[in-house]
């Protein structure tokens, strides 16, 4: 009977799953899945290793009022049916924060629990949907081991400086921090880094995590040594709905000059700014690619050079710069948006390949290009399938 | 009878003056002094050209009653009795914003009072001083010309991208974008780089202005093209007891999870960090320099970390660096501060002559340095002084 262990990516009105075959080290999952909407019209959808779509079939009961326990409730007898029972060894979440505490993947335990749900605070948008899924597993097999793979892990190898802010001390010893986010597509990428970069790996790298939520982390040895996300995933780059970097002034003016109070603050400057605040029009990039609307072309100009401001802010931190490389999403693939960047980055001996570039290649710089410059492709569910792999070698099980 | 004309800095608690002759371009006032503590105990001080203290008289009337109306009445009187009766042709005022208006010094008129009063939700710590100040000269002698400087104005030359926050646009529209401040230094700085820098005045400069209010400017052609200070002047580098750049999503959590009221937030923000929170100390420089407290020594090293990542992100905006001038109190003064922050910059083709840097000459940079780095004093009182020469050379009234 073939076992197999389960990887969950809860978001905010999503939940994403991959199931893998614990028998085998591939990174290609034997189903992988989504449901979508949740707390509005839930979607589910679901492929095998051949892309064929799968049978809704329980699933089909998702309705507006499924929260995630609710979906996981269901998700996990419609795994069962088609896998035999499923033989389930292990359930891996993909978790945003970790705290100051953890670093590496790790066995949850109701200690470890308790810890993480003291973290909501610092993430309050994510952290709870997270600790859910957790929650909604153990209730329905509490038997199983599950792990949890934080995104603020990778950052952690970051010397002191990089993580403070110029706060009073009691707020810096409370957890008020630059923690970083990204840090499963971080690590994914700082693994790979040796198969396109060679010796140049180890050297100074920034990774460009361009997406719906965009960072930049620059890495010196494959370590974190800075990141533009701070405290909260608000910070830094300028992303599809979220205002990046911006003045706590402006806080301060929207809560003394407009009366505004902290829920509407907190949409206005998470789901109705960057991109989509800029342009008026969408938060998505190719929309605003194919739009000859001068707001959205505004938008994109700014998304551009905010990004390049971000990645020479980082510089001193690593003492300049070997390797670029554009990731997610928009950094994939967006060759207008990567070339628009680097335009901003002659002066640091930046060169693209136009064609290279137009056709998304791997290596997008040209070959007298003092930085080399990647475009690839991210993969978070990958650095959570490994850590369970990695518990279920340590606890004996696959053998 | 010597003619002359006033120059007043209305600062929170304090207001500096200068009488500088009408009939003379020197830029050495006849007298200049200060009162501080105003809205506490006023202390005044005042000195001649040569440096001679001047007896304070009607000034000691001042208590804690006094506000800046009552300062400048009995000022007035003061200086008439000092200066044969003071035949005042004009008076200059520092003020903090001009708002997307006013670029240029402005003859203050009924509307562009009414208009500077209308940015005091901008600017709500500094903008009313400056008004009570030009209300209160305009009583006591409504003839007399009052001019406005405005430290936002030297960078309303910055393109629209760099002006722009990741905000929706009606944000943007109703003012909330990026000013930036210390106008009158970098003005002050942009006309004597020739004498300094020869031909490379034209180039891309970067003014590094550190003080207890700390911010850089980029420029090209002597022009600002970008700067760290953004809506308000609590953005960009860490300072003497300003935070500089935060996470928003912190001032959420702050309102959120720590339940602290707006005017606790800011003065958390505006008085309590920077140099101050971190150390634990103090916000003087020169205090946690010679101390050997741990915390003294992490709030300093931040401070050069985090300008040194300042300077980077602005490289973008000017396509590199062929100079680097440091002013203002720490700027001018601090060899340790200045080495610091050069000591992360190294990779950007930047080396210092540690001998010249220590004696604080002009020049500190190396012969072999890629990047020149200058330390020049900086005058924002002869911004304001010219301003008024200006006015008066126009009114045909010097001659």
């Amino acid at each position: 009977m073939r076992r197999v262990f389960l990887t969950l990516n809860a978001g905010s009105s999503s939940l994403k799953f991959a199931v893998f075959d614990s028998d085998n080290s591939s990174t290609t999952p034997l189903t992988k899945g989504t449901i979508a909407g949740i707390g509005g019209t839930p979607v589910f959808s679901a492929r095998d290793t051949a892309g064929g779509a799968l049978d809704a079939g329980a699933m089909t009961a998702l309705d507006v009022a499924s929260d995630h326990e609710t979906v996981i409730a269901l998700l996990l007898p419609w795994l069962a049916n088609h896998f035999g029972g499923l033989p389930l060894l292990a359930v891996g979440h993909r978790v945003v924060h970790g705290g100051q505490h953890y670093r590496d993947p790790t066995l949850i335990s109701p200690s470890v629990l308790q810890y993480l749900e003291a973290l909501v605070p610092l993430a309050p948008l994510h952290q709870p949907h997270n600790i859910a899924a957790i929650r909604a597993v153990a209730k329905w097999r509490p038997d199983i081991p599950q792990i949890a793979c934080f995104d603020t892990g990778f950052h952690r190898s970051q010397n002191h400086l990089a993580q403070l802010f110029a706060l009073p001390r009691d707020l810096t010893d409370e957890g008020v921090i630059r923690y970083g986010f990204h840090g499963l597509s971080y690590d994914y990428i700082a693994s790979i880094l040796p198969n396109h970069l060679g010796d140049r790996a180890s050297g100074r790298v920034i990774v460009a995590h361009l997406g719906n939520g965009s960072s930049m982390c620059a890495m010196k040895d494959r370590k974190s040594v800075a990141t533009t996300m701070g405290f909260t995933a608000l910070d830094g780059l300028m992303m599809g709905r979220r205002c990046g970097a911006l003045d706590p002034g402006v806080v301060l003016y929207l809560m003394q000059a407009k009366g505004m109070a902290a829920p509407d603050i907190e949409t206005l400057l998470y789901k109705h700014s960057g991109l989509l605040g800029v342009s008026g029009m969408t938060n998505d990039m190719q929309v605003l690619q194919d739009s000859d609307n001068p707001h959205a072309q505004e938008a994109i100009a700014l998304f551009c050079y905010r990004a390049a401001s971000s990645l020479a802010g980082l510089l001193p931190a690593i003492g300049g710069l070997d390797a670029l490389v554009f990731t997610a999403g928009i950094g994939e693939n967006s060759a207008p948006i990567r070339k628009a960047i680097c335009d901003h980055l002659g002066w640091l001996g930046i060169t693209l390949d136009d064609a290279a570039n137009d056709r998304n290649a791997t290596r997008i710089s040209a070959a007298h290009s003092q930085v080399g410059v990647f475009a690839l492709p991210t993969n978070e569910e990958t650095v959570v399938a490994d850590a369970c792999r990695g518990l279920l070698t340590r606890a004996g099980k696959p053998e």
